[in-house]
């Protein structure tokens, strides 16, 4: 399976991000650490053209403005006019009117290749919060039932990422059952993925395949890094290490992928 | 003493930066650490809906634009609404008129719980910058009068952080006696701290218990870190394992906090 | 020659930064661990005022907006009038026409003591592309003319950096054949590189022997650090050590610094 990670090395898509100030600088390290090139560029007068030279863009929402949201839909509009993979991160949607507003913003003028969230910020966004929580624990989800509603809803694929990964293209349902808490206290380890699941799709097209190996490869970096770092200064270090010293062929062995098919009508 | 740091673990408080770009990251993984819960947003759009769901407030203005100071009265005021914790951290007030205004503006805009700054930051900020000036070294202080001129001037209580830090509400000097060299070889050290004591004030009302307890404990965290770290790299990481690993008992067994009364008057 | 290191420790220099958004964090500590004073400031409102203060300004468009370059100007004109050191560094110039544009802005507003870039940024800032590039490899350049010709061109002192790193202000090429292929691994090391040949710019006049020492310090340090250091996460922390332990006499050790007068009219 970890052809994908081994085209990642060999091509070095340039994936443009318009992310949000707390990761840049985590997410071009952790880029430039799994081979892919990095590019932050912002500004409305420049974004097209960037967006015109990247293989993969990236739209995270974390710090966003008024401008960054604006600049991100001249750059999505380009990057699908260009047919590369545009990968969404609605950070915090919910948490204020405006993130989700813009969020759904971008959702209408962009098509977004995937969405990734976690399992509250993905269903504020399909608006099916009520119908999915879980009523043994607050923000407990049946995140089968979770992702399946949200794709009805939004019509686009759709990574959820927590203790186990859900992907769903509308045909099948993945989950990766790799990763770590440690993941948890490092701010970015979310925005980071999205970032490298678009340098997975910047160099295969099948989002499921690419989507799930993206989560996969970074599950097991986290996994090794925590048998070198068991404290969150250490942890944030060294996942940048695993994930360019991780091999194909470790990310292999320890990858925990199951896919099931979607019956017709179940979403 | 150290309940409210378990407390603050406990309750993972919820702090809302509107901060420098320089030290977005590092804030927010030190607010991680400790165990509290940070957010970063900006946007005049949701500064206040961000602010309402917060326990507390960080205003610090070390890359401050006018829109950013718009937004920091805009949360602050909804803060105040709430009978959340604000806590003022001024960088850089004195080095450019247009600080030092905004800083004025916002202490004039928003009621602040507690202001945290170096010595100068602080005496310009009290307008009394030539008063205390100690006379044998350029940048030295009698930090005792300055911390009661100071808080006579501006009426809020104030940190002044340092070798030794003083905290005072007008009733008590409280000085801190933690800390190692190495901070201010990390950038963002003091700003952090900024963050730390804004997540003990969202769990204890008392602003001289809450201060003197959240710079004990990120002083003994230094003190720790520097026993495994001598270098500034190894240091910045290693505050981050501190601030995570250290336990409530190691920050009691070195705190070294010392109170006087002040004198009916003497302010 | 590693005088110039000692005043760089002595006198600590302030370097006032209006750079982008990936590398505050990084520039701010590297400047800090060398025993420079960062400060970074970009509100046209106050870029004068710094400007004024600061013993070096540099100007790093890596995520460039109009209202920055407009700061930058400001800040620039300052530092002319002042006579203090401007470093540009043209991050990804000719990657949008807007960074073009605006670098060639700042470069006809503001006189530039250096400009430090990689051999694809100053041969299109100076316009040369076609005629230098070399014909074995894509992306190649024979370095020798291109920083000739992009001397005669831009009529500005020259740093190009790569595997060996070119210096030239019209009478002099020199160059520096010190560093370390993990620096291409840590996002800002090249921005951070022309914050240290700021702060070395504040401290010597010169600017080939400001330059080839900062240049050489620099890689030096990076050598040092990948023998502490073979992965990026770690590299990019050891740096940071290294930048603060290393001695004037280590750098002396092993510095490879060659320099060749131009003949007349060679340039």
């Amino acid at each position: 399976m970890s052809h994908i990670l081994a085209k990642v090395r060999e091509q070095s898509p340039l994936i443009h991000n318009i992310t949000n100030q707390v990761v840049t600088n985590f997410t071009a390290n952790g880029l430039y650490a799994l081979g892919a090139s990095p590019v932050m560029a912002n500004a409305p007068e420049e974004v097209e053209e960037m967006a015109s030279i990247a293989n993969a863009l990236v739209l995270n929402i974390g710090t966003l403005t008024k401008e960054q949201v604006h600049a991100m839909i001249l750059a999505g509009k380009i990057a699908n006019k260009r047919n590369i993979p545009v990968v969404l991160d609605p950070v915090g949607v919910g948490a204020t009117t405006f993130r989700t507003e813009k969020a759904k913003e971008i959702l209408q003028q962009v098509q977004i290749t995937v969405i990734r969230g976690n399992a509250s910020e993905i269903a504020t966004l399909a608006g099916i919060d009520a119908e999915v929580k879980g009523v043994d624990t607050a923000g407990s989800y049946n995140m089968e039932e979770l992702i399946r509603v949200a794709y009805q809803n939004l019509g686009v694929p759709i990574i959820i990422t927590g203790q186990v990964d859900y992907i769903t293209d509308g045909d099948y349902v993945t989950t990766v059952s790799n990763g770590h808490e440690l993941l948890t206290k490092v701010t970015g380890a979310g925005c980071l993925l999205s970032s490298v699941v678009a340098a997975f799709l910047a160099v295969e097209e099948d989002v499921v395949q690419a989507s799930s190996h993206a989560l996969s490869y970074y599950g097991v970096v986290a996994q090794n890094a925590s048998q070198h770092a068991t404290m969150p200064g250490d942890f944030q270090i060294e996942l940048l290490n695993q994930l360019y010293a991780i091999t194909s062929e470790e990310v292999d062995a320890q990858s925990i992928i199951a896919t099931t098919k979607l019956e017709r009508g179940s979403i």
